[in-house]
């Protein structure tokens, strides 16, 4: 044992470093119980729970008698042996010598036994104590992590959008606002248009940070403040924006696979639909999206956009995360590239199709990423801004990217808390963020 | 040369991998010039700067007419032999063979001449095209790398708090406010709060993202929407807290010497002072601080708090970092412990100390870490919420954690803004961060 080792101190996931070492854990009570001259102590310290066994005669006197005055969450520092116990999540439990009390909880109000969801969102700070809340937030930032790997390591800078925004994306409806000052901010609903700016200056960037959204819609998909990555390439077209996402959500599903098992099976996530989440993913165009939808029994007038039982369908279909690409461009945005033809060309002008590429996850957790080709032309652009009703003045600056040197550039949006309910198969996306902000959820 | 290789797009900051191969930059005109039969187009693609030469012979006919309708900014693919150059700053020049326009550049407005800091703010989407503002913005792009993988290779998780918030930390007067459905929201100062409860679920967590604050003060060290990362530790201390933050700012600056040292060049930062930036830091009490001011002709009354003379004064003693510990309770938050004595135990109680602890960088970057040990009694907490005059019905989640296995524990946050003028030497926070908010600063 080296002399760093000594005092590094003890967490209960790195118990494979000290095994059969006499090691002290600072955490809680998570229960106890006892069976004659054995009692048994299930403590967590925040990185995982491990079960201390105290026999009489083995652990102080102290430890024995102070064992049934600890209620659940009372915070301690048990000092004992590791030792290896193979029916254990950390393969470990320790023999415990000693046992502190550093301070007694009052009774805790969230017991095993079942809460509605209301209250335990009012208990959120508490409720994240819990065993599966606990292991879908390890999982959120394993992928944040692995998010920001995937990106820094091909060289993307990483570009923050600023949060507080004189005007808006797409329509005001939906905003956020702040006085600010002598003026007025919206908070802002995605990173992209500034995105867009970073990709110019640095070839390629991600923005990522917390959007908004003032939706009064109260599903289990949305929530009013989210996380986005959006990444922007210059010089990149929609297929290369594709083999990007492709290769990004792989990396994601495979760090978390990696990293993150034991928290996926306190999940009970299955694994093997996650395993199979390698590319090449499928790429449909909408139009042949439309068939496979007649063909299950979804018809769908051309022109209108998924609802969630399209995007089950489409997901159910391929079994893993599905590009549909070419939409109908009525229902996009207006900075995206147009073509006339499916596969041809972007066409300069107004055309039918929309150089977007949505990719839609299996299993009903719908779309986690939205992207696709800019326009790339000034006039063009000015065009759209005026038929969408929105202020040429406003994007003036936008505009500039089209002046001071147009290239060809694409990007995309990825959803993290959807994410999250994806890896996780949480059901709502409230559980995929420590504190969930939604239509009458402003608290704690 | 394998056929990964062969499809990998070139970028300029790889040239190194590409050396005698023909590549292809795909990219804008920084500048060009011509010297009879000789013509020097030097080239950005985001990731660096490089010079292609067009000798007549070598280089295509088509390439060289065109050539002389290149405008500044103008996008282009240029085709050509790498070659050393050991002259140049990414070590290669281009022989170029062939050159294709992409779109040719209006007249740019931001030249090599001077321009005033209005124009170039209101020109902040093509000014971050321009090399110093370029590197400043890769060095902070590095930081916030450097700042995850610290704390990711520590085990601790990620833990975003949100943005909207029902209530304050420190008071109302400096918030942004929203209308949240029925009731209103404040924009987050601070994610500490709710850090503080991620860490007794998890351990050891850090916040990171967006924090606001409607602060009138036109300086160059405020910004109204800056980032800001905030470790959380359950079961530390002061003095470990300490000990955190020294670690955390020699890993940042070493990242950025290591991985961001041509950008550091770019900006003429002195490479020395970095070079020092070692632990350990000095650590001094408020006390002795003040005796140190005194000493240096900046005497303080007992109980004010710093101002940027007196940071200034303290970094110059020093000549690298310094954390000031046990300051006045009354210049302190709430939520510090405190205490009787310096260097004594935290007395439960209104101690003359609050056990906090502030990093100050030399040269006059001011503080760039605040942080402390919190106070772990309810009983006292609760005092304190109501001398500060604030809701103890608004903290009730807050004071829970002392009430459910309350232990000991630490934090600190670091303004990412601050760190990055510290590191480039930027004398401004403005070009710290893409798009700086500012008192009439929200464009674009």
């Amino acid at each position: 044992m080296t002399a760093e080792m000594k005092t590094e101190r003890f967490y209960i996931e790195n118990a494979s470093k000290f095994d059969d070492q006499v090691v002290t854990i600072k955490g809680w009570v998570y229960n106890r119980r006892s069976s004659g001259k054995i009692k048994f102590l299930m403590m967590r310290d925040g990185t995982g729970l491990m079960q201390g066994v105290l026999f009489k005669g083995e652990c102080s006197e102290e430890a024995f008698a102070e064992f049934d005055t600890l209620t659940q969450e009372s915070s301690v520092e048990v000092t004992g042996k590791l030792r290896k116990e193979p029916r254990s999540a950390s393969g470990y439990e320790m023999g415990v010598q000693s046992l502190k009390i550093v301070s007694v909880a009052e009774p805790y109000p969230i017991s095993p036994k079942e809460h509605g969801v209301e209250f335990l969102m009012e208990n959120r700070h508490l409720w994240i104590r819990s065993q599966r809340q606990w292991a879908a937030l390890r999982v959120r930032a394993e992928i944040i992590r692995a998010i920001g790997e995937f990106f820094d390591n091909r060289g993307f800078i990483r570009f923050d959008a600023p949060v507080l925004t004189p005007s808006s994306c797409e329509g005001t409806s939906t905003l956020f606002s702040t006085p600010y000052f002598d003026e007025k901010a919206y908070l802002t609903q995605s990173g992209q248009l500034y995105g867009e700016t970073g990709a110019m200056a640095f070839g390629k960037i991600y923005v990522c940070g917390p959007t908004f959204r003032a939706e009064k819609s109260k599903t289990r998909k949305h929530l009013t403040e989210f996380w986005m990555v959006e990444p922007e390439v210059a010089f990149a077209d929609l297929e290369e924006n594709m083999n990007l996402g492709e290769a990004f959500i792989e990396h994601i599903v495979q760090s978390v696979l990696k990293n993150k098992a034991p928290e996926l099976k306190i999940l009970e996530r299955d694994l093997t639909k996650l395993e199979s989440i390698k590319g090449p993913f499928p790429r449909i165009s909408y139009d042949e999206a439309l068939k496979i939808l007649e063909k299950r029994g979804l018809p769908l007038p051309w022109g209108e956009d998924f609802g969630a039982p399209h995007e089950t369908a489409l997901g159910e279909e391929f079994g893993k995360p599905v590009f549909v690409h070419h939409m109908p461009s009525q229902i996009k945005a207006f900075y995206f590239k147009q073509s006339d033809t499916v596969g041809g060309p972007g066409v300069e002008g107004t055309g039918k199709y929309a150089l977007g590429c949505d990719l839609i996850a299996p299993d009903g957790y719908g779309e986690i990423i939205g992207g696709g080709q800019r326009e790339e032309s000034a006039e063009v652009l000015k065009r759209r801004i005026a038929e969408h009703g929105l202020s040429e003045a406003d994007y003036s600056w936008y505009l500039d990217l089209r002046r001071f040197g147009s290239v060809p550039h694409s990007g995309f949006g990825l959803g993290i808390e959807r994410t999250v309910a994806w890896m996780t198969g949480v059901e709502h996306v409230r559980e995929t963020i420590p504190y969930p902000r939604m239509l009458n959820t402003l608290r704690p």
